[in-house]
């Protein structure tokens, strides 16, 4: 099959796939090309057989051989060239197995689209919350944690949850869990392999918890619009019948867009008609800039969407702490997933989040972060008009990240790298899609993470860059 | 089948096993059955199908069936009379429902195995250790955490494994996870849905995580001696191919004794002959009472053996860290596993112990932990000695909790029951095996949690208990 494919080295070279164990075959898959590569067995610059002639070869779906090529090139393992198919990186091997070893380095301008201010996480408010907790706990508080979560906290959660989101809440209903990361993952073993339909593009590192969980990913288009929902009937049509949708509804993830009216109440009729699941992750809706964000979809359909909050975008990722708020009829299953996944997470941090809202402090803080952040946001605005002049900022004046649209197609892995060869860390938005697109015109750029006079300096930088690429 | 099995309700009440979703039958089965009694169509003192009779009736294993009656014997919906069979509990499913919506009541004079000191945790150390680290921090520090743990932790963990267990430790090879539950979980993702020999006794919690990831269990009995090692070859032949041991060499858990020496080099010969990974549980050797504790075993062969600890037996289960040293080869797996379940433990937290570590206030707490538990396991000594004469203390000085041997086989739910109503509650060790012995003569007492005092009186109290049975 070598020359049908175009590489030197067959398959059975390549990888070793098992179908006697339960890991999945993607994440086989994607072991062996990670490991030929940093080994060496596949060098650098050597081109990868067709996806297609590779699925083949091993009797595999095309799209499972797609999502672990997409995986790999969104780890920096592989390149695509536009037309002429996919490629080991160049020094791939020593870089990943170097990366391994030492801290990567940051670039200086970091347009990384997950982060809060890190410099301004609330050290002296989150310290005095530790120090009340560890005054006042009682000694019950240092055994083994409410798999649920610490009632304190579920209680808080669900007072904040109903004030600012009109999310119908009872701490009875919620379960605490280590970022709305693990979230997706008990959400997945509570369903039990069903099929999921998430938005695409969506967050490659939330597709891959939810297969990691046994779930079946579904593609659900999204336009300026948000998630096209009046596809769904074809979908179950066409890959069999769906059991939930994971939407973010207030701000999609990534493009920025927001879920339009009609198009959250098709959802929900959705689900009533087909005893299906909404699975709304709320992970940035506390900043919206323009005006009030509309409230959680969940407040109107409780028992047929799960919502999901966390505190990585208003606090830290650090604290790996989030939430769901669940119909009654999924929260056993829940619960003993996060049972048998770690018995529930660390008390101390749970009590002291609890304070912190009851407090106040976590709503000053919001507030103040707020305002930031939409400093930084026009300054992205700004900075874009000023040196990409063909460029222009899409989706809602929302959350902690933006969509630039470059206004023509460039090579996203060709991109990074030469932005990174000023400082500057940009992220492609063709990596977001389960069929990675290697050249797109989109850019999903974070800003919540920088200066203003950082984000001028990035912007620039990038535009020089795109002027010479 | 229903007179054959003395129920009125045929399994097709009971039970809606579906093969085609991958939540494993055994948690469908459990769940069914909870579900029956909490709704009261399996009402209270109701006799139920005999193991064999429904496995058959389900086309399931009888040990399956085995297994989930003893998980709701242990979660007290079901009680075993001897020679009468399997019963629902009296008011189960009111109790039960009451139990989920309000904290239980725990007794006062509690002999839970799992716990340290509650009342001992070091607040204000703690509290220093979190204020440094809310102090130095980077900014950075506030992102997602690295999936392997803290680098500072890391560093911290192998420089006390290698000084205080001769645990050949390298930063590199340490993935930190939440609790020892955790690091089964990932090891049992690792491997793949592998077969694994477990001690038997050993602690039901394990074995549902390690089920619950795909695991393949094999019962390895216990003796005097530890596990019985020279099983292994036996098993091998007649289950297949077993790819791990889980073990408990310093303190088995949990009837307390020592794998003997033998028996390690055994256990590691086996490994080397057969490719197979032994994983150990160090889960309280910090506390020897008569001696220095033998070295851990992954010391004498590191490419063989994974190290399991945690702090929840040294500091508090609150905290929710423990750790895995690991084979090379299993590295990449084992983190990618942990990047899936919840990209990574809370940093913070991660940091603060690197600082109690580094500190030597993790040491000193140790020390003077182990003075407070001898003193208390010396007070079970002598109140059993007083109170139950025909028992005796059996295993090792050692630890967080004794077994008592009764001198007579007892009914475990009775005795728990009756003894609950003294406010005293015990362990029946007859729970700890993969076949549940309803009736035997052993309880697992935990120590550690009660003052000299209340061990005397629970002790005493507990006597009272056994006479009147």
């Amino acid at each position: 099959m070598s020359t049908e494919t175009g590489t030197s080295s067959g398959p059975e070279l390549l990888l070793d796939l098992n179908r006697d164990v339960r890991r999945p075959l993607r994440a086989q898959l994607e072991d062996g090309l990670r490991e030929a590569v940093r080994s060496g067995r596949l060098p650098a610059h050597i081109r990868l057989p067709a996806t297609r002639a590779l699925a083949s070869d091993l009797g595999v779906s095309r799209r499972l051989v797609v999502d672990a090529y997409g995986q790999l090139l969104a780890e920096g393992y592989l390149v695509a060239r536009r037309g002429a198919g996919t490629f080991v990186a160049d020094a791939a091997g020593a870089s990943a197995a170097a990366a391994a070893e030492t801290p990567p380095s940051v670039p200086t301008f970091d347009f990384f689209p997950g982060f809060p201010d890190l410099a301004n996480f609330p050290r002296n408010a989150w310290l005095r919350a530790l120090r009340a907790t560890l005054r006042d706990a009682p000694d019950r508080a240092f055994g083994y944690p409410d798999p649920r979560g610490a009632l304190e906290l579920r209680r808080a959660l669900a007072g904040h949850l109903r004030r600012v989101r009109g999310v119908v809440a009872d701490p009875e209903t919620i379960v605490v869990c280590s970022g709305a990361a693990q979230g997706f993952f008990l959400l997945a073993r509570a369903l039990g392999g069903g099929r999921l339909a998430v938005e695409d593009p969506g967050l490659p590192a939330h597709r891959a918890i939810l297969a990691e969980a046994s779930a079946q990913l579904v593609a659900l288009p999204v336009d300026e619009g948000g998630a096209c929902v009046a596809e769904l009937d074809a979908l179950s049509a066409r890959e069999g019948t769906i059991d939930a949708v994971l939407v973010t509804p207030a701000h999609q993830s990534p493009t920025g867009v927001a879920l339009a009216p009609p198009r959250r109440a098709a959802l929900l009729a959705w689900a009533g008609e087909n005893e299906g699941l909404v699975i709304e992750d709320d992970y940035d809706a506390e900043y919206r800039y323009d005006r009030a964000p509309l409230g959680a979809m969940q407040g109107l359909a409780a028992d047929r969407v799960v919502y999901v909050g966390t505190v990585s975008k208003t606090l830290a990722p650090a604290l790996r702490l989030g939430w769901l708020v669940l119909p009654p009829r999924l929260l056993e299953r829940v619960v003993s997933a996060k049972l048998l996944a770690d018995h529930g997470c660390p008390t101390i941090d749970q009590l002291a989040l609890a304070q912190l809202i009851d407090s106040g402090a976590y709503d000053r803080h919001l507030r103040q972060a707020r305002r930031r952040y939409r400093a930084r946001r026009d300054a992205l605005v700004h900075a874009v008009a000023r040196h990409l002049p063909n460029a222009r900022v899409t989706g809602l004046a929302a959350g902690l990240h933006a969509v630039v649209r470059l206004g023509r197609p460039v090579d996203g892995m060709a991109l990074m790298q030469a932005a990174a060869r000023q400082s500057v860390g940009v992220y492609p938005l063709g990596y977001a899609y389960m069929d990675v697109r290697a050249v797109d015109d989109g850019l999903v750029l974070g800003y919540a993470n920088l200066a203003e006079p950082a984000i001028e300096e990035g912007i620039r930088r990038l535009g020089a860059v795109l002027e010479e690429l």
